[in-house]
């Protein structure tokens, strides 16, 4: 038998292979918490050599790990034992050109989400998926992952806006998925099945994604709110008065803005008031006959009259409503200058957002007490990142951790909601979900894993833990 | 060994077990095309029961066919042998409290559709499913089935609707993932599988639904269009100038209008001008501040300056609205009341519907000559359903019914769509699908199946076959 390492660079060429010192930038995940040296990084240039690979390193019993931009938060997309190979899609960037007939394009697994941004731009186009790590995160990464970000509410998590697979199986077959339709009951969902899969059940090597016009105008708000109570009640009232223009609806608090002022000197707070909560309203619309400014400027009186909204301002131009949106896409670059820190990706049901921000903040002190809660997201979902830091003057959590990370997961639980709301389960969550969630769910989802993957080939120890 | 059927009894109560001629109503399906006599027909009270039920059968080798309103188009809910029983969830209809700040409802499987609309009406809220057959199709069923309707193309499929599910599983277990979030990436999104899946994984025993605020306004129009191409270029043109009002996007053909005027004499047709093809567009706003009469009269405008609208009317109220819709919404009953007919249920990408529509007649007219094709659908989605009658005068199809279903399945594929675009695949398409799909995908079906269902106990024949 040919040595695997002969076999995968007779496959790949050598642009195609790293190893050593070149492997090593594709090693650790982006929060530096995952990863061990794999055989090596195989970086493949189309689907061919994806199965091929494939179908090598289940010959050889190698893991194989596949990565798009590696900048998920969950460790999914590194490896755990050093007889794996990194399978990066990022030689595979292909865009097709999009069809605005019928709202719909055909990409390469390792585009970067902002290159597609950039490209469908001059088109009049847009693909709905906006988060704070587009500049690098790629489009299998963003399937694998089931990607949500701050227009989800509207536009749906990307389960929603794939159409269309091309997926390389864990035998190194290939399914040609790659249909452009949005109602195909031809069977089971399998396309809806692979987004979230964390390239478990095979590698996301094209897909089709939806398109929307892109809008004519928008109308941005900074808005202070008395509390997040009144941030509940006010998105309930925009999604009945203006639902059909929201196109963000983003919260953060004072402890966030207090750290991002702090630690980054350039950002600008113009309102002459602080509060507890902060709310980023922002509305689009194709139509140019849309009073939008009006329907906003009616709202925000709305909200003031009932006590919800205590200040607020209309972006005038395009710099200041960029001014409003750094204000909350550097709360997590905040946080993290300021320290030590605890990430929690929660969903509760919108309506219950203030009630679980409330009850988890009574859990976390009495955890540790004067602890700082800084919850910011995406109020229109319910999708909380219920982030932690120390107390004042104090650099650690006294090694608590894991108590705050079970005890807020268990509250969302018990709430109906999620304490993996859109960044997946990887190798940070696993025995969280085993004991947040029942064991026929458990059970089902190994069932899964075993039927498509009966080796366990595909991303071993990610997602769902099955006997090796 | 207790005999199954005093089993069944002990489990279900008198109320529960149909049996001769009181089980004859649910042993044949909408078309009247599939069903043989079960052994009988159980209406569990509870998901206790239905858990209960399924390990019976399952230990007496019954297979179990889950029934909701019985209104689907390819056979899915009826037994192909005598040794099955029927699960009529037409029991489990309690609806939960609509929670308007999350956008969500609970409800049991067997709640009939517009059950549901009529429940939400007086609190403000829709849930944006509608469909022909939503006075007897059941909230199982639509999920079973991954129903699309006319609105899907705005608000989704089923699947998009589903934010939890409760299943009974084919061991009997019970799934609670009634959870109430649109955001939830722990794991595998089962939530997803289940939709569409057609009853053979599992039973749907209870939902959590998402929710929209009603619109406080609407404007409709009927448009004559020049032709199919110029439809199209129409819809692509409004997705653009008012996408995010659009709730409706209708075409029909001058056959399938002149078959039900001339079949439903109440009906009336009231624009001056005929023409091949017909569009009917529905805007819908929740604020009361956009002009949206305004806006769709110019969109209407600016069609006719182009050559692609030929005539028009705006509706000047509810009244003429609702007739609007009724030219759309008999097209099958006048179809039917002609005598023979074929139903094909094609989705393509949008901006290939007109070539879709071109081409199918052509090759329907070469297995054919003569043969009428009255196709109608939803423009949004490119969801056609490519429906023909005989020639003039002639009461059959000369045998040749499955040529053509066969050739528009074909044609279909090819054209990156799909023949099963939002009925399923049932008992009727089994054949179609293992033809026009790959063997990887068949495969990877057949691998769920058996993963999920390893007795086949599940609504046998239905969806995927596996040797038993």
């Amino acid at each position: 038998m040919t040595d695997p390492v002969t076999a995968l660079r007779e496959i790949l060429g050598p642009k195609g292979w790293l190893s050593g010192t070149d492997a090593e930038p594709y090693q650790r995940d982006w929060l530096n918490r995952y990863g061990v040296a794999p055989l090596g990084v195989a970086r493949p240039a189309n689907t061919a050599e994806v199965a091929a690979v494939v179908k090598a390193c289940r010959m050889a019993g190698l893991a194989v790990i596949p990565q798009g931009g590696n900048t998920g938060l969950c460790g999914g997309a590194v490896a755990d034992r050093a007889s794996a190979v990194i399978v990066s899609l990022s030689r595979m960037t292909a865009i097709g050109e999009p069809d605005p007939e019928s709202g719909s394009i055909a990409v390469d697994a390792g585009v970067v989400l902002a290159a597609l941004h950039d490209m469908l731009e001059p088109h009049g186009l847009m693909f709905p998926m906006h988060l704070g790590a587009e500049g690098s995160a790629r489009i299998g990464g963003l399937i694998g992952t089931n990607a949500g970000g701050s227009q989800a509410f509207r536009y749906g998590m990307m389960q929603d806006l794939v159409l269309g697979l091309e997926i390389v199986t864990p035998d190194g077959a290939m399914w040609d998925g790659l249909r452009a339709v949005q109602k195909d009951n031809a069977g089971y969902q399998l396309r809806k099945l692979f987004c979230g899969a964390e390239g478990t059940l095979g590698i996301v090597t094209r897909a089709v994604l939806r398109l929307y016009p892109t809008p004519k105008q928008q109308a941005s708000a900074l808005l202070v709110m008395s509390d997040f109570a009144a941030a509940v009640s006010f998105g309930t009232y925009l999604r009945g008065e203006a639902g059909e223009f929201l196109a963000g609806l983003e919260f953060f608090s004072d402890v966030g803005l207090t750290l991002a002022l702090k630690h980054l000197p350039d950002l600008a707070y113009q309102l002459e008031t602080r509060g507890d909560v902060y709310l980023l309203v922002e509305l689009a619309s194709g139509s140019a006959r849309v009073p939008l400014d009006e329907i906003l400027a009616s709202a925000l009186e709305w909200g003031m009259e009932e006590g919800l909204v205590v200040d607020g301002a209309l972006a005038n131009s395009g710099a200041q409503r960029a001014q409003f949106w750094r204000l909350r896409e550097e709360q997590p670059e905040g946080q993290r200058l300021e320290g030590e820190q605890l990430k929690h990706d929660i969903s509760v049901p919108p309506g219950a957002i203030a009630r679980f921000i409330e009850t988890g903040a009574e859990i976390c002190d009495d955890i540790l007490p004067g602890v700082r809660i800084n919850p910011f997201g995406h109020l229109g979902d319910g999708n909380i990142h219920y982030n932690v830091s120390p107390p004042e003057g104090r650099a650690d959590f006294d090694g608590k951790a894991g108590q705050f990370a079970e005890a807020l997961a268990a509250l969302a639980t018990e709430m109906g909601g999620s304490f993996a709301a859109e960044h997946g389960l990887g190798r940070a969550k696993i025995a969280m979900a085993e004991r947040n969630r029942s064991s026929v769910e458990r059970e089902l989802m190994a069932r899964l894993k075993g039927a498509f993957d009966p080796q366990g080939t595909m991303n071993p120890g990610v997602l769902v833990r099955i006997a090796e």
